[in-house]
């Protein structure tokens, strides 16, 4: 097998920073968000301004954390579900940094974070971001039905974040490194229902976290927390079915952003939240406190994504899965 | 000013593999390409279906020439124009590798050389891959209006090149290294018009040569060429100009690649190519023959993308650039 794991050193976090729509803000993990806004539109004109309004403020808010400013920045590392990652490129321009964009779905940011504690670890960059945005409104529009359609949605349909996530990935230590990252395939077990998103990245999740237990020589009693991205309720439940026919009990271990945002029966919200925005959001929001506060010492987060577009849809094709962990833990 | 260079060492260009369609086969650069397909839809059923066939077979035409598997290649960075990067997830999944998911419009090929080269240079990986993709078809019916319509043309528009381009980058030596690669900021000049993308991006083009020139402190002396993505004829006027008022006179070494695929009289391609295949089969297919055979010695790639989609143009956002640098060397 593969060894998909690489080990970082001298990669810190030096800030998070989250901002949340009003929905988010009315659910159980509201007093951890840094930044809440109940007019999700930001008091822009468009639900794609509104993304974007919220990325900029996500990294200013990020950069201002630590003390920075854009100028302190050698990189950013970001992206959206937007086609051709809209909210990103037209959020960030005015920051003058230079920019890797991405796309790997709801993988993204921690996609991101691999990649930028990858360039610091390496000496290539003093100090990088990683962000990713979603947006219940901007989403909806683009993949299903625009809101005013009225759409029925099925249990298994999750609900889109709206939400922003930042880390600033530093070589200045702080109480927090990221410390290994492994790097997902793609999984396609031709799941092709677009309104079960869970089911398509269950498979990929379990990919990556088996190669990252093999290639770590770790299991679930390694860390304190094993943190997915959007599996929500439907996919956690295929997850810990996979890992479990694998050998893996890890129901004690894990969390689900997706199933953790939102308050399931007052909130309706079918199979819980997703999008790129609710892993950034909850992990720079709630994980990066509770290590921050020394509650947790070592996670791994695993970021989910789902592969498709309206028109792979359309055309029959599969729903794939992709996967990337990041391995973060108290440094002191 | 930032020192957007970061210089790279052991990162050596193994392979590299190039696929072209009917009309880029009667180019004049016919002859140095690898793959012809006088068939666009390449025996598929559609347009996308046809790019993601052209992106796999051109992995495996590179892993081919340097006698790889799969197996060997530690990760790879990929991304196309269609929504959600669907060409690369599709054309990929069957091989079973650790993906980057990136997104930078016409620029990707040149992002991908840049992370796949810091990549190996870290030592985090033996061999990655880059690859991108972008198909005239697809790239209309997404972008623009489908073939049926039968739109006129604008002067000023350009001609999304069918095609794709691989390169294998490793640590082990060959005769081509990268050996710096300069990371480009979005650069927004307020260009609107969505069928003028060379003006779009020859800005962001002019920023980041300059950035390079003046980090690496170079000039147009130091590289046998320098070689663009798709400015096409608008774009390459634009940057000439732009050059010129800084004070440098690129026009000896400057080539562009949407310029050079097609035969502008004859194939009525109004400005030129454009595309994220059109700078990764040139280079693929023309410039990184020419290295080999020790026609060129130096070269710096610049790959240039045009940050819009139909959403952004509708919404009256304007169109802005974003270019990175690669540069480019024979080894010994």
């Amino acid at each position: 097998m593969r060894n998909q794991t690489i080990e970082i050193s001298g990669a810190y976090i030096e800030s998070a920073f989250s901002s949340v729509g009003s929905k988010e803000s009315e659910g159980p993990l509201s007093k951890y968000f840094d930044a809440h806004y109940s007019d999700d539109l930001l008091g822009q004109k468009t639900w794609e301004e509104a993304e974007s309004c919220m990325i900029k403020n996500t990294l200013s808010g990020a950069l201002t954390s630590c003390k920075k400013t854009s100028e302190d920045l050698d990189a950013i590392f970001a992206g959206d579900l937007l086609n051709q990652c809209m909210a990103s490129s037209f959020g960030l321009k005015s920051f003058d940094i230079p920019l890797f964009g991405l796309y790997g779905a709801c993988s993204t940011f921690v996609e991101g974070i691999c990649l930028g504690a990858m360039c610091v670890g390496a000496g290539y960059a003093k100090s990088v971001g990683a962000i990713t945005s979603s947006h219940f409104c901007s989403s909806q529009k683009q993949y299903r039905f625009p809101l005013e359609y009225g759409e029925v949605r099925t249990p298994t349909s999750q609900w889109t974040v709206t939400g922003s996530g930042c880390v600033i990935i530093s070589q200045k230590e702080t109480d927090i490194q990221i410390s290994k990252v492994t790097v997902g395939k793609i999984v396609d077990l031709g799941v092709t229902d677009a309104n079960n998103m869970g089911a398509a990245m269950a498979p990929s999740c379990a990919d990556t976290l088996l190669s990252h237990f093999k290639s770590t020589n770790t299991d679930c009693d390694d860390y304190d927390c094993i943190v997915t991205g959007d599996l929500a309720y439907v996919g956690t439940d295929i997850l810990l079915e996979l890992m479990k026919k694998e050998g893996y009990d890890i129901r004690k271990k894990h969390l689900d952003c997706g199933s953790m945002i939102f308050d399931k029966d007052a909130q309706k919200v079918d199979a819980g939240g997703s999008g790129c925005g609710c892993i950034a959001s909850v992990f720079s929001g709630y994980f990066y406190k509770m290590m921050k506060k020394k509650k947790l010492g070592k996670i791994l987060l695993i970021g989910t994504g789902a592969l498709m577009s309206p028109s792979s849809v359309l055309l029959g094709e599969p729903i794939c899965g992709i996967s990337h962990a990041a391995e973060i833990e108290l440094s002191r």
